[in-house]
């Protein structure tokens, strides 16, 4: 068994061992297997394939390339969301403490925008204060004490993951269903949960643009999950324009306070409610979706929900006095309206192309060391299927870098597509399946 | 353009423009493509194929991104040989003399010793003073007074395929045809030849074991040869079982010595009669095979093809006398015969095997920077199809290693199957393909 055979043999789209997946990672930690092996080996993995044994094995490995976190000191199922990434995709905050103030621990680690999509962490560290940069200890020490902790990455969790993401992202092998599931999974695992929502978004602000594809990651992720004892529910949902109506860190923490006095845009809602709902299932807290869903309601309804939002973030080392007056904020210097050119419907958005425009304006980082601006990004007045006037406001930027608005309005205005007709409307959860 | 666009369209099987492969592999050069983004590539490209026009173009960046051999000013078509590598197969050191000795000019560039494979330079190296390292400068005097010059590498013809071949080499993408094809040709149109014979050996000692591979590479070959202007002419050619009877740097120029006397293995000179036919009708020397072949059986009897190897020796810096006088020659220390165990006909070799064999005695190099030892080797006493007494003697090795003796021997037992059965007869030259 040497690196180079490993290679060959799935280059040739035979089945490797759990041995030799598990030696190939763990001589790549030590050095002995080299970055341009590793990358010869992904790209046979993008277009070779794995068999559902070789994906479980590589998340495995993936696993044992880090701690594990023992949450088992804490009381009930710990369930956890992640969303494979859009644009406005500003659910986990909504959703952690509303799930949790419904008495499911909610362990939730986070990561940082990429491309065109947000990050939660960017989002939350938009919150003067809130710490992210915790220790596994502190996280589950939170955890215990409050039923939810929002955290990023750790060095001593999935580095195997960490090293590998990075070579994946310069060698064209990102979008490798095997490669994706084992990253995701082999994080949540080590997370310590019991039970995992996955929201994959589909369409064209997504990084799966068919439903083909994002079936195949789904059926993936839950085989794995399985494998693991982990429950698994995999929901596709529409990415064919921004979640909600605000894009950017601040702003859709903004939206989320909404969402907390049950006044967020109708598909936030719906689709934090639907994710939740799932999450409390799983959790064991409630029989069925319906009763879920009820229960998310009445949490939100009841304030509940919100007041664990602010108990959190106070345990983060948040100045809460924000959430509860969010317009004492600071807002961006430089504003700007894009108004509509023509009259109609507004029929399609090109949602990949908002989310680029949003990190021009400063909302996410071009290369992985740059700052994010924490008030930049875009507020959406109008949506998919929403009637507009010539003239009428479309969009409002928010940025600090005033040199950038000119080709931003440029991008935005070929992003929005208006026309006489009335665009067939879509559902928001578009598939769900249950392991 | 991006490395990462390029590496994502060749991996999606799209096909690249001239500009894309020579922007890759110059950024490769000055280093703004890394070594893991090109063996992702290299892997992209193994598993996706490439178009002629592609196939082209990456010879032709190769060819760039060093000097080409001008010989414009040597009178005559300039014809070399290449063969893709087998056991035993030491052809070049005496066609080359011989072709030369016909009046046509013969610029030989040659590799070392690859894998189970022996290599030309070895062989030449083990010939006392005999200087393979020269320049491009002198390998063009020496051409121009001898007609006949063979060396090495050097550093500033085809530096991308000197540092890609090492990429390969470890990240399992070396049998690729498109990759093969850009190695092999843009080594020979860099040396500044108009025609070139090209033995793509084919079988178990092999790099290409079918036909299918062997013909489509074939054809791959002549192609680019076309597009360039050469006249390539590819001879597929059986490799189940090593050429001629003797393997190992020094026994194989003692065997070439024997066939320039005119008594070498009949399989060697049935070979090396062919392959020097072509040369000298791609030269222009000969309007036809068989007139062709007449005149290198003349020059081998005259004692010409001889004479020029030894001027092309002294040339090089060789003392010549051991080679008047092979029987001078130092052996070495370790001699062992391996007898058959039982009678009948010898039915297979693993020629694989025998190679790997003699590097272990130490004909060959397990890594680059390893020495090989001139006197180390295996000569055959029975081919394939000989009858054989139980008891009698198959093979002698020859080493200067006593420790690997055993090993060896266990190996070279299962390399030779004896049966009671005749084997088919097999022809030398299986195919030939003219552009």
């Amino acid at each position: 068994m040497t690196p180079y055979e490993i290679i060959a043999r799935k280059r040739d789209g035979q089945e490797l061992s759990a041995e030799e997946i598990h030696y190939f990672v763990t001589s790549y930690l030590k050095g002995a297997v080299k970055d341009y092996q590793m990358s010869a080996f992904l790209m046979a993995v993008f277009l070779r394939g794995m068999t559902d044994r070789e994906i479980s094995a590589l998340t495995r490995s993936y696993i044992e390339s880090g701690k594990v976190i023992d949450l088992s000191d804490i009381p009930g199922k710990k369930v956890d969301k992640h969303s494979t990434g859009g644009v406005g995709d500003k659910v986990s905050i909504l959703l952690a403490p509303l799930v949790a103030s419904c008495g499911v621990p909610v362990p939730m680690i986070s990561g940082r925008g990429l491309g065109h999509t947000g990050g939660t962490l960017d989002k939350l560290e938009s919150i003067p204060g809130f710490q992210t940069r915790l220790s596994v200890d502190t996280f589950r020490q939170l955890l215990k004490k409050h039923g939810v902790a929002m955290i990023g990455q750790t060095e001593d969790i999935v580095p195997a993951d960490k090293r590998i993401y990075a070579l994946r992202d310069v060698t064209a092998t990102v979008e490798s269903i095997p490669l994706i599931t084992a990253s995701i999974m082999s994080k949540k695992i080590a997370e310590g949960i019991d039970g995992l929502v996955l929201d994959v978004k589909v369409g064209n602000g997504a990084f799966m643009q068919e439903m083909e594809q994002a079936r195949a990651l789904a059926g993936s992720l839950i085989r794995v999950g399985r494998e693991f004892g982990k429950n698994v529910v995999v929901c596709l949902t529409n990415m064919d324009q921004p979640l909600g109506k605000k894009v950017g860190n601040w702003l859709e923490v903004e939206e989320c306070l909404d969402g907390f006095h049950g006044k967020a845009p109708q598909d936030l809602m719906e689709l934090t409610y639907r994710l939740a709902a799932h999450m409390l299932v799983l959790g064991g807290k409630a029989a069925d979706l319906e009763t879920a869903e009820e229960m998310c309601k009445a949490a939100i309804a009841s304030g509940k929900a919100f007041q664990k939002f602010l108990e959190m973030a106070r345990a983060q080392g948040a100045d809460v006095s924000v959430l509860e007056k969010p317009e004492t904020y600071p807002v961006a210097r430089f504003r700007a309206t894009l108004e509509a050119r023509e009259s109609g419907y507004v029929f399609r958005m090109q949602t990949r192309e908002m989310g680029l425009a949003a990190v021009e304006l400063g909302a996410g980082r071009l290369r992985a060391e740059d700052p994010v601006d924490a008030q930049a990004g875009i507020i959406l007045f109008k949506k998919v299927g929403d009637s507009v006037e010539k003239g009428e406001p479309l969009l409002e930027i928010r940025t600090n870098k005033e040199a950038v608005i000119e080709q931003v309005f440029r991008r935005l205005k070929n992003a929005i597509v208006i026309s006489g007709q009335i665009p067939k409307p879509q559902p928001l959860v578009l598939e769900e399946i249950l392991s």
